[in-house]
């Protein structure tokens, strides 16, 4: 067991993200009490049953009551109307944090209906599976990923408490400013799923394919992106609306990469389409050797690690 | 042990695809004798070494020599090329064959060289992993995953014969029209790998992020495009140069539906973007009740059924 680090931990919102903090701050012995709060009374009943909390509160408000530390695990843009509601009711120096994917919009939404006397510290955990609701969570969904945080002047020991929680459940943790969180979400996360959708989207379409073809012969490539597509539409939605600029900029670039493939395509360039394969190449080198995947070839019927794996509607 | 189908097989190209097939019509006893050909001397002593076949060959005209199947197992590009040579050469009766993931350019380069003596079933394992080499391949490599066949013609009876050997390997067989096959691979792997190289070439080039950043927070999204986009740049160039139209066609769809939505995201229009996530996330839930993936969240940390993984340089 770790030390614990906060007395009672209230988390709103009990979806893959929330159930996967309360298991693994439970397992770690991270928390005295956590407290959850969730709008679906189904929901709030199953994260009672999987042990995701110690005990559900029907209002956002309760939940908060005499919490040292409150965690927004709602879609990014439902996190405004969340603040407002908890505002009046939090601990005079709990600190709030969320755990929302893009940051910019998540602070300017919260940051006016918190009293001065708490520490607003925002975080990202960049941790997922393209599962959603209270049945996706398990305890090691953090371990050995990164969560960002962007405190913006927070009080340092704020900081370094709520820190010492992530580390608490497995995760690394980076500080960076918001702006540029932003932007390398939008790069590693946010386009890449937008892509994703369209593809899938396009292939949905094409009257000339069944559906029946396009499932059949999806191993080679197109299954990942199903995979990446299947991610909860809310959540996504919320992320692209809020991180609006910076995604726009990144699929500008990307329309302008791939116009430029296309090109050489067309007209038969060989030598531009080798050496831009070999440089894509490189950089996945990079990504095993900084252990954020395996070398070992995926097939698509991998992932022993995970306990749970029910797939939940939208 | 399975029924012997041919009494030699020789297998022209000794990477993934070949030594995958040697190494599961070894362990299925489905071939006497199985004779190989690469143009590298280091990677015929690895197939050597490695059993992918029984002895090989300094070429693939003495390779082909006596064999009732010669398999193309060269980039599509080579195709052609190796036809030439081999046609001369071949038994009367064989049956020629390949594994390239493209079939009108292939038919049109191979065709022309071969004797009418012999029985050409141009055939595509929808099957591979992102390493390529000698190293690669493994036995279990074609379980259950498609293998089209398009016969165009071909000798019924030869049809059936290779059909029973892909069967023998453990893969489903499919026959389809020469062209359709081009138009549904474009949409389920030729488009999605050069919009993953794509976003990887973009991620690559932009400097205001580190390649440590990028690295760093590949966890949510962006991995799954550099695996992909780290498969074989030779093999994957020479599909696009011979799969123009279709492929071209696909990503004009899909640059049509990215615009649409961009401009939901920069118009705001929420209702668009949830419905569409919500569809194509219905599409994922068809893939995985055709057995071609798991339901199982994957992190990017699994596959343990692979043997071998041995990441090989371009």
């Amino acid at each position: 067991m770790g030390e614990m680090i906060y007395k009672r931990v209230a988390l709103i919102g009990l979806g893959l993200i929330a159930g996967s903090m309360g298991l693994a701050m439970r397992e770690a012995g991270l928390a005295g009490e956590i407290v959850g709060h969730a709008r679906s009374a189904r929901t709030r009943k199953v994260a009672l049953e999987r042990g995701l909390c110690d005990r559900v509160c029907g209002t956002a408000a309760e939940a908060v009551e005499g919490a040292d530390l409150v965690v927004l695990c709602v879609p990014v843009g439902a996190m405004g109307e969340v603040a407002a509601e908890i505002g009046p009711h939090l601990a005079p120096g709990a600190t709030v944090s969320d755990v929302g994917s893009v940051k910019r919009a998540v602070i300017e939404a919260v940051a006016p209906h918190l009293p001065d006397t708490v520490h607003f510290v925002p975080a990202h955990p960049m941790a997922g599976t393209e599962h959603s609701g209270p049945e996706a969570g398990f305890a090691e969904l953090f371990q050995n990923r990164w969560c960002l945080i962007t405190p913006e002047g927070a009080d340092p020991k704020a900081v370094d408490r709520l820190t010492r929680l992530w580390e608490g459940m497995g995760a690394n943790v980076d500080a960076l400013e918001v702006g540029h969180h932003d932007l390398v979400c939008a790069v590693t996360s946010h386009a890449p799923h937008l892509i994703a959708y369209t593809m899938v989207g396009v292939a949905d379409d094409l009257r000339r394919l069944s559906e029946g073809e396009v499932v059949k012969y999806s191993a080679a490539g197109f299954r990942d992106f199903t995979r990446i597509a299947a991610s909860d539409p809310v959540m996504w939605r919320d992320v692209f609306l809020n991180n609006k600029e910076a995604t726009l900029e990144i699929l500008g670039r990307f329309t302008e990469e791939l116009f430029a493939l296309q090109r050489a395509i067309r007209t038969g360039d060989g030598d531009m389409l080798l050496a831009y394969f070999t440089r894509t190449r490189a950089l996945r080198r990079g990504i095993i050797e900084a252990g954020q995947d395996t070398a070992a070839p995926d097939f698509g019927r991998g992932a022993p690690q995970a306990p749970t794996g029910k797939d939940v509607d939208a």
